[in-house]
């Protein structure tokens, strides 16, 4: 049994950690934390789906309060507000997982590029960052005091293609992800853009080009290929609440069939317990994911244009943030890899 | 031809009246303002819909400016807002459509108790006010320079419901009127209430018995009745964009057949072009009116209870707010009633 | 641990109960039969969500083959075919949980007005049913071989106003029940109704006044008030696809305050570990129930017409059919009420 | 004023054709038929949003009682059951705008490929019909007496990408079309794919890289290139009613800046009253162009990459199908082009 404490608690990453860890048999949730502006307030208050099942307050930041209860800190905090508190919980002997993109450069310089500068503490605690994507770091995550957990893109688009990057089957000038994203995505400010007229009946690309999950996808993608990479990324909004599909185009470097990518893919993650690779001819669907951890892929060649389609579908918050989360907590402490996580998706 | 200026074109009144006066043979739009904070903007920039029909800038209301420039304004502002401005368009001469709360109310006390204290200006002008709901008030609205324009769930339920009240066929403390709405009622400001993944999937309640609504059509509603009339009114918030559906619930003060009824009805809005009263045994769906100005109305007779059920369907930004007030300006001006607003519903 | 039979198990209140006894750690799920024509599939390949969870096939229901490998037979069948098969289970010893109305009504003749005559050893049967609303009923539950699982509807209105009805503090003649529903509650076969352009952006009233719920509503409420109760029932299809939010309409017969009200409710529902009456001022919003077996309960007076308003929220899956279906197998079975049903709402 | 009939009353391409004439000053409509099986209905029955405003009976089709009442055929009908009607209407001397794929296809052989075989008179008739599309073929359209109107997703895609082709600035072997569709794009027949609880909150690909829309392209893109091309469609299925957003990738011959791009879209669409292209830094969103008949052009260069992202939106029932349908009949019959489908988008 675990003291867990979790920091950024009342957004959507926050809510879903607290909703899994309430089943986790291995954790006692110990302290929330968010910025309450002085003003504590029941998580159950803040979120009624809680009422009955978690008493704890939610309060401001106070780190040696949080470290001092908590064996193990979850930051669902946004990106450039973590590299400040990360070091400081460190320090104090604490493990943290991060859910923000602080710590999962191995390239300051991309980081800075995209983001932020590092500042001088949180610079030299980079390299100890293992990036959390169990099916590719698993024992690197056994042994990390600080979990980078990967951003929601960059997982339904690494998991899709790691196979075929890793056996060098594909160009690698020529990769597209085109990615579909419910509106749980935009976080839980309120904005214009998340505004449900706005947002409903409605579906738009955005950051063509220039979203910042481009240089986290290009790093992991480059390593598998052992060559540098660079990719076209387009996201898209879309009128739902969750779940992340994934449809990535690449060009195959000889003909091959979708039976023997498949059976690529199944031996490639053959000791995953998250990952379903579907049969020939079934392609997934982010129902099929929804509330779920699990990342299921599909498999297409267009063999008129010689071309490999990978459809992936997570659950944004799940698989996408806080399940992966949890999963990278469950293996950094040697407890069972699915434990909390077994629920399958639900449907409708 | 005449000249309209509206305020407050930026929020979803705004844009539904600029959509449907682009197409009205016998108007040009001629000014547009908001609160624009000082930095004009193209309209179409900020509703790129109306890129390439419209090339207006909107600006921050200039009271004399917009006066000089327009014939007619029609004021889509907040409650509150309009009585500051009601009276000087009206003393430079102008005909005004006010979309808000602020005129609606035939006693003063009843509106400083929901809203606020009218000020002295506007305090004697209140009762030149016509209340603008064409189907029981053409006469006036014919000569009226200054017309509220009715609320959206009001117009809903008096529609609902007159003919059963002016002809003294149910009682009168008993009814309770229970409404539907899609989310853009809730304005365009973002806000927590209406953040897509709050919204969406999610029904609530809201203003349960404290709905500013509830005096507007208790006032029309005693009217008709020549009582005063108490009713409960519970507005809720639906996972969609447009629409009223609001179902209501009145005891028949004798035993009457669906058939009477729905002959009384047709009899009472024989002349009325937007009401619709359908056939026994079909209902209103909001879809069937989304984007007209039809007010859909269906009978329903319980004779276990001896009580009758109305629902009535509106598109809260046509009927309920920006296509009557054209309506209204149709009636006022002795343009044809219908002009501009003939389209049928989108469907789907 | 017991083993449980599924007949029924495409539909959604099948793949529901799926999914929770999945994770029900005194449960094994042994056979799965539908409507298969035939032609058995894998139970994850109709619902992709199960895929590495489950492997049963999913045949034609088999009587004698089901009825041995199962301690448990869940029925989620549609009306009027369940009475054919549940005296056959029940015959060769099983324990059946019935989750259609077949076996609800006390008197036979109310249910073959609104449903169909039942057959000879039926008609026997229907006296040693319990309706299974554990928190009205929970005794009779433990003894009981034949439960007869709630509808939906009834579910939401029962438990919105059993305390009020049980302490005779509101009129019997005017109780008038608003209910809300997310598509799903159509059932999983496609239709018109059902079909997403028809239903999506759009809501509407059906079965007004007729809806086959309002009988079993009535009959429970007049065995709660110890009078013969009518009510009107109103039931709206809305864009979503689970939860249903009921608001009810009660005339007090005395003044009383809403926190009198609450109280009254929070000691009536003192042990029953999924009702939440929510504080003064906080209402259900389905989000907060999704997914989840919990009931919400808000409490509204309204003083100027001495009326009750009560809002309950519950998911129509899960504690409006298999969620409750699960807490009645606790029950009878002995396990902790809970057990399987612990986990909160999703949100978002 | 000419005289039309539509066939195919019934789809949602039907009500579409209906809803958009009602409103155009130059069209009588005369006759409806669908499969009616014998059983004529009011078309308002079928839809009510349309009572009030037409009373015309849909009947089975007869083809010279169609033919003696109207001008001009509209047929909305299924692919495959166009080519035995066309024929016929076409030897009566109508005129024939063709909704279906049935003509679309200059090479027979690929129709039969993808679709079926035509018959004898079908095939003879096939040289005479002309795509289209006006803004490829508008001097084709005023002389035609069959149009094949082209499909939704060709519409966005071949918009999208001409002003590149034609000007053989973009590499032709390495095209890809990624699709986002809502559901009224699968028809209006029930089916569990768009089944409500299936389709909301659900985002899917399917026919991928076997679409039929896909060698429709080709045909176009190949004779805008003036050399054979093959491209990668993928179209997904989105949880909304109407829009289709295509973003098309493909890859630059030679570095070119956003605003090169923008201004050739500009001018190669100078005469076009319904593509918009965006300006710099902006985008196209289905909502914008929702219920209108334009076409939302936006352009983004990555500069990373050397690709050009095209972004275009339609609504897909008026510029993917009806209001295109509509503004070839205003180009053959020389109306003005945009008659009856000036009206902006519906925000919202």
């Amino acid at each position: 049994m675990i003291k867990v404490g979790i920091a950024g608690a009342t957004g959507y990453a926050g809510i879903e950690l607290i909703r899994i860890l309430l089943d986790h048999s291995e954790v006692k949730i110990t302290k929330l934390s968010a910025k309450m502006d002085g003003k504590p307030q029941k998580i159950s208050d803040i979120f009624p789906s809680l009422k009955g099942r978690i008493d704890l307050i939610c309060t401001d930041l106070d780190i040696s309060d949080m470290a001092k209860e908590s064996d193990l800190i979850l930051l669902a905090l946004p990106h450039k507000v973590s590299l400040r508190f990360v070091p400081q919980f460190i320090k104090l002997g604490k493990k943290v997982i991060d859910l923000s993109a602080d710590f999962r450069f191995d390239d300051l310089k991309v980081y800075e590029e995209w983001y932020a500068p590092h500042t001088g503490e949180s610079r030299k605690l980079n390299s100890q960052a293992v990036y959390g994507l169990p099916e590719l770091y698993k024992e690197e995550i056994k042994k990390a005091n600080l979990i980078a957990n990967p951003g929601c893109y960059p997982t339904s688009v690494i998991l899709g293609v790691a196979p075929l990057l890793k056996d060098k089957l594909v160009k690698t000038d020529n990769i597209i992800a085109d990615s579909l994203s419910g509106a749980s995505g935009a976080g839980r400010v309120p904005s214009m853009v998340a505004h449900y007229p706005e947002c409903n009946e409605n579906v738009k690309a955005y950051s063509i080009a220039t979203h910042r999950h481009t240089p986290e996808m290009e790093q992991e993608l480059s390593k598998l290929a052992k060559k540098e990479i660079k990719i076209s990324f387009t996201p898209h909004l879309l009128p739902m609440n969750r779940g992340i599909l994934s449809t990535i185009y690449l060009n195959l470097v000889k003909k091959l069939k979708e039976e023997e990518i498949i059976k690529l893919y199944q031996n490639f993650y053959k000791n995953e317990p998250f990952i379903r690779v579907l049969e020939k001819g079934t392609f997934p669907e982010t129902r099929n994911v929804r509330n779920s951890n699990y990342c299921d892929i599909g498999v297409k060649v267009d063999e008129r244009t010689n071309r490999v389609i990978i459809i992936s579908a997570i659950d944004n918050l799940v698989k996408g943030a806080s399940g992966q989360a949890v999963q990278n907590m469950n293996i950094t402490y040697g407890f069972k890899e699915t434990l909390g996580l077994e629920s399958s998706g639900i449907t409708p």
